[in-house]
């Protein structure tokens, strides 16, 4: 009876045990990547949101500063990394059902799809104002386009080190989206 | 026997049969998607790869020109946008096989790595352009960016164009990503 139950299609026993034993140490560690990249995010967020310059001179009437309302591909890049943060925070309810319940698959594939939108949304953000750093340290003769950062030097630094803090964010999404196709092909 | 098998864990033939049919039905979608995706992103490289615009008027020395070169995004986008390209093309004999075989599931997770990767490579080189192309319609006063499009007319309808269908394919990416954990969770 129990021979035949095997030949059937049932898994052995202690098979199960140890794919379940996997898929919680890979829910663990999706749960522990989730806090790193929100911390990521956030950080991001705040460097590039307080990011600001007022250069020693002045005119009578003009004042030069730099902060990054000025341009809105920096506003885009503070939203879509606020909205990313404010996503893995809360995703980390979700995260910890996972633990407990390593069996769910119908959430896991809510949580690939949910990823995969808020792994784009950042990617474009970090893409964006990566292409307008680059644009303030080189300029562009082409277009006449001055580069800004001759004179703007420590707001060039905060703004290309929120920038690398969202790409490293970027690569921990592949990571979790990796993670969770693994978890739910072994249901 | 036959009862105590299926409560053992077993699933039913009927099931099993309707779960292969939509997995069959999903990858023929899957291929289709890539087709669509691959014409997608070559349509937008090559329309930002020869966008070109010469102004009708010249000084004896200089000739008003703007092809994409000058432009160190766009060319990062043509190159972004040619290489998910080619993997699109490569990736549907993986699909096809997919089709046949509605059982493999490790191609599928390499298949989602793979997708994830290309996805954000696509959605980096299309933000990064868009934030260009955003520029060269608005300039920006606080940094003494003028804008460019209103003399290159033409050629700024030419690359906007080239970056929604950019998109399109962005949007196709999400859709395969999420059809691809669908299966997985079936097998």
């Amino acid at each position: 009876m129990k021979v035949s139950s095997v030949e059937a299609g049932e898994v052995p026993k202690g098979v199960v045990s140890a794919s379940k034993r996997v898929k919680r140490v890979m829910s663990v560690i999706d749960f522990i990547l989730r806090i790193v990249a929100a911390i990521s995010t956030l950080g991001s967020a705040l460097s590039m949101g307080t990011a600001r310059e007022t250069l020693p001179f002045r005119t009578q009437f003009v004042k030069f500063r730099a902060v990054f309302e000025d341009l809105p591909t920096f506003m885009f890049f503070v939203m879509s990394n606020s909205i990313v943060c404010a996503y893995l925070v809360l995703s980390l309810a979700l995260s910890f059902f996972h633990i407990l319940r390593s069996t769910a698959v119908k959430s896991r594939i809510l949580m690939v799809l949910l990823d995969t939108i808020m792994y784009g949304l950042l990617t474009a953000g970090a893409a964006a104002a990566a292409a307008i750093v680059f644009l303030a340290h080189r300029g562009n003769p082409s277009a006449n386009w001055f580069p800004i950062c001759q004179q703007y030097n420590y707001f060039c630094k905060r703004i290309s080190g929120s920038v690398i803090g969202s790409f490293f964010a970027v690569v921990l999404f592949m990571i979790l989206i990796l993670m969770s196709s693994i978890s739910i092909s072994k249901h």
